[in-house]
C-alpha cells in the first residue's frame, strides 16, 4: 500500500495527535542474555499506558537499513523515506531557518585544515569557536565571486560546521562531496554524476578554487570540505496531505528543519525536557497534531553510555502523566530509530511503538520494550504507515470505497 | 522497499556470513492435533541456537504461492523471485555448466516413448540409462540441422534427462511447451506468444520434426520434450551487488546452476553433509559467504516421508557444533521453502528462519520451529529481504540518508 491513499481519505476533525518521540529508542542487550536498554528502564507510566495500547515494532526504511535521522523521520510523519531522500544540505538549510528559493543548491560545510601539500590535515580545523567560524565565512561571502547570475552564501553554524548555498538557474545536485571523510587525503573534486550537472560541478570547482586563495593565510581552517549536495525541494506539507495544523517542539536543527519543511511550525527552544511539555500544553488548544522530539536516547546511544540511556528514558517516564494530562486523543510514543549503545550508532533493528486511544484494539502487551512489542498488535511495519494509523484512531480519515 | 536498497548502501568487510539452508524446511503435521517435521525433530542444537538469535518466518515469493525451487532461492540471495524467475532452461543449462552465450535459448529436454500414432505413452521412456540417454543426445546433434545461422547443442543429463541449446541471432523465450506433461496425448505444437518469437518457434517446429524421424527406429525414447524455454540472461552477481566473494557447497546440479548464475564458486562435489561442512571450514578464509544447501529435507519431504525428513533434521542438527566452529560472524538457518510430507510436494507455508550474530536482537523464541517462530522478533517478512538483515548484522552496510 502507497502511503499516499490516507491522503485522499482525509476530513477534518478536532481531535488531537500527539507523537512523543524518544529519538533511537531502540536498542539491544550491553550483554549475552541480558535486557536492552528500554527493557531495562523502570517505566511505569509507559508500561501502563503500552498495557491499555496497541504496540508493535516498525521499521523506518526497510529491513536491514539504517536509517539517518532524516528518512526516519520523514517516515515517521507518514512520507516514504526512500522517495523523500532529500539530501543533508536541503536539511542544514531548513534547520537553520535559511529563507529557501527553488533556485538554490544546497551543501553542509565543514571549515577544515589543509597542510602546504592540499592534504586534509584536519577535518573540524581543530573545532575552531563558532566566532572564527563566522569570521572565515564573512570573508567568503565578500570575495568569493562565481559570475553573473549565481549567488553565493556561507551560513556559520556551531563551531566547524556552515551551510552553502549556490542560488541560480539550472543547478543540480548530481555531485559527489568534495568531503574525503578522512585526513590524510586531499579535498576531492566534486564529480558530476549526470550531463546536466556539468554546469554546478564547474562552479562548485571555482568556488573551492577561490576558497582556497582566501583562507590561504588562516592557521587553522584554511579550507572548506562540502557534502550532502542537495536543491530545493517542495515537499507537501502535513497540512495539505492530512488537514493537520502542526507544530514541532524540538531542541536541534536538525529536527526543527524537518519540521519547517514538512510546513510544521516550529516552538522556540525551551531548554528541557519539562520545557518541551510544558509548550504541549500551553499550545494544546491551537495544534492538531504536536512532535515532540526527545534527542537524548539517542545521544546517549551514540555515546555508548547504556545507564546514561536508561536514565534518559526513565526520564521521559516521568513526564508521561504531564503528556496525559491534555488528554490527546491519540498519544504515540516510539522513536525514529534504534540506537543501541552497544553499537555506538544508529541501527537497522525495529523500534517499538505503542498507540494510546480510546479506540487502540487491546493486545497482550504488558510492558513497553523490544520483545513485547514483538507481540503487539501492530506486527511488524513499516513506520511510513504509522500517521495513516494515527489519523484513524484521531477520526480523520473516511471510509475507502462503497 | 525495493531489496536492490541495499546494493546502494554495501560497504566492504572481512566479516562472513553463512546460510545453511535445509531445502523443503517447513512443513505440517501429519495428523491432526500433531507436530510438524522440524518441530518433532530432536534438534538440541538448533534450538540452543535460536534461543540466541532473531527468529521468523519467511515468504519466498508471496502469500498463497507455492514457489519452485528457482524463485525460492533466488529470494534466499536477496533477489525479487518475480522479476528474477529466469526459465527452468536456463537453471539446467548453469546446472551442467553449459558455458553458455548471450545468443543462447535453452530448454530442459525429456527424451520420451511415443507409439505410431505419435501419442507419448512414457514421458521418461522407461528411465532410460544415461549410457543410452548420451548416444541418442550424439545422434541428435550429428544430424539435426537447423540451416545457416542457428547451432544445436544437447547435453544429456542422468537417466532420461537432458539440455537443448539453440544458439543464433533474434531467438526468444516467449514459447509454449512441447511436454504435454501426460501420456496418452500427443506432444504439443510450442507456439509463439508473441510476435518476435515466431523464428524461433518455426525452428523448435523443425528440430522437432527432425528428431521424430532421427529417433523413429528407436525402441524406447523415440522422442524429445521440451519445456522450460528461456533465453540467456546475465544476472548481477552476489560480488556486483553485494561485495561477497561467494562459495557454494551443494551438492545438486539445480542449486549448482542458480550458484553460478550468481556468479559464486561451486565447490567440487563431496558426497556428504559432513563433507559439506568440512568444506566450509576448509575454504572458511577464501570466501566472504557461504551458501551450504542440504537438499536430502526436500527430497524426503517429497516422497511423502515424515520419519525420514525428520531424520535428516536430526543429522543437520548434529553437524551445527562443526559448523559453530568456524564462528561466522553471522549465521542464517532457515530453508528455501516448504516441503510438508503430508503433501509430498512443495508449499506455500512460510520457512522458519534463525539469525545468529552478536547484533542479533533476541526474542522470545526457545526452541526452531514453525510455531515458536511465529513469535520471532523478525516476524513474517519476503524472503528476498533476508540477505539485507544478514548484510547488516555483519557490519556490511552503511546508513541510508543523513
Amino acid at each position: 500500500m502507497n502511503p499516499e491513499l490516507i491522503d485522499t481519505l482525509v476530513s477534518k476533525k478536532t481531535t488531537k495527535i500527539v507523537f512523543l518521540i524518544m529519538d533511537g529508542l531502540g536498542g539491544l542487550p550491553r550483554e549475552p542474555g541480558g535486557l536492552t536498554e528500554l527493557e531495562t528502564a523502570l517505566t511505569p507510566n509507559l508500561d501502563a499506558l503500552a498495557a491499555r495500547s496497541t504496540c508493535g515494532l516498525l521499521d523506518p526504511v526497510g529491513y536491514g537499513i539504517t536509517p539517518g535521522s532524516g528518512p526516519a523521520h520523514f517516515a515517521l510523519f507518514g512520507y516514504d523515506p526512500v522517495e523523500t531522500n532529500v539530501g543533508r544540505g536541503l536539511l542544514s538549510a531548513a534547520g537553520v531557518d535559511f529563507p529557501m528559493s527553488p533556485k538554490d543548491l544546497y551543501a553542509r560545510v565543514n571549515v577544515a585544515t589543509i597542510d602546504k601539500e592540499g592534504i586534509v590535515t584536519d577535518r573540524r580545523a581543530g573545532r575552531i569557536n563558532t566566532e572564527t567560524n563566522r569570521r572565515i565565512c564573512e570573508k567568503l561571502k565578500r570575495e568569493i565571486d562565481l559570475g553573473d547570475g549565481v549567488e553565493f552564501f556561507i551560513e556559520p553554524e556551531k563551531e566547524h560546521r556552515a551551510l552553502m548555498v549556490l542560488r541560480g538557474d539550472g543547478l543540480s545536485d548530481a555531485l559527489t562531496d568534495s568531503d574525503p571523510e578522512m585526513t590524510g587525503r586531499k579535498p576531492l573534486v566534486p564529480r558530476a554524476l549526470d550531463a546536466r550537472s556539468k554546469h554546478s560541478a564547474d562552479l562548485v570547482a571555482s568556488l573551492l578554487e577561490q576558497a582556497r586563495h582566501i583562507l590561504a593565510d588562516e592557521d587553522r581552517g584554511n579550507m572548506i570540505l562540502l557534502r550532502g549536495f542537495a536543491c530545493f525541494r517542495n515537499l507537501p506539507s502535513l497540512h495539505e496531505r492530512f488537514g493537520l495544523k502542526s507544530l514541532a517542539i524540538a531542541e536541534y536543527p536538525m529536527y526543527r528543519g524537518i519540521s519547517r519543511l514538512l510546513g510544521m511550525d516550529v516552538h522556540p527552544l525551551t531548554g528541557s525536557l519539562n520545557g518541551q511539555v510544558a509548550a504541549l500544553a500551553e499550545q494544546y488548544e491551537t495544534y492538531d497534531f504536536f512532535f515532540l522530539h526527545v534527542k537524548h536516547t539517542d545521544s546517549r546511544g551514540e555515546d555508548g553510555d547504556y545507564d546514561a540511556k536508561v536514565a534518559v528514558i526513565e526520564e521521559v517516564d516521568r513526564l508521561v502523566p504531564s503528556i496525559l494530562d491534555v488528554r490527546p486523543d491519540v498519544l504515540v510514543v516510539t522513536g525514529d530509530h534504534s540506537t543501541p549503545a552497544v553499537m555506538s550508532g544508529h541501527s537497522w533493528h525495529p523500534v517499538p511503538v505503542l498507540l494510546a486511544s480510546p479506540l487502540a484494539r487491546p493486545d497482550r502487551v504488558e510492558r513497553f520494550g523490544e520483545r513485547d512489542c514483538i507481540g503487539g498488535g501492530f506486527g511488524r511495519m513499516p513506520m511510513m504507515h504509522l500517521m495513516g494509523i494515527a489519523l484513524a484512531h484521531a477520526g480523520r480519515l473516511s471510509k475507502y470505497g462503497a
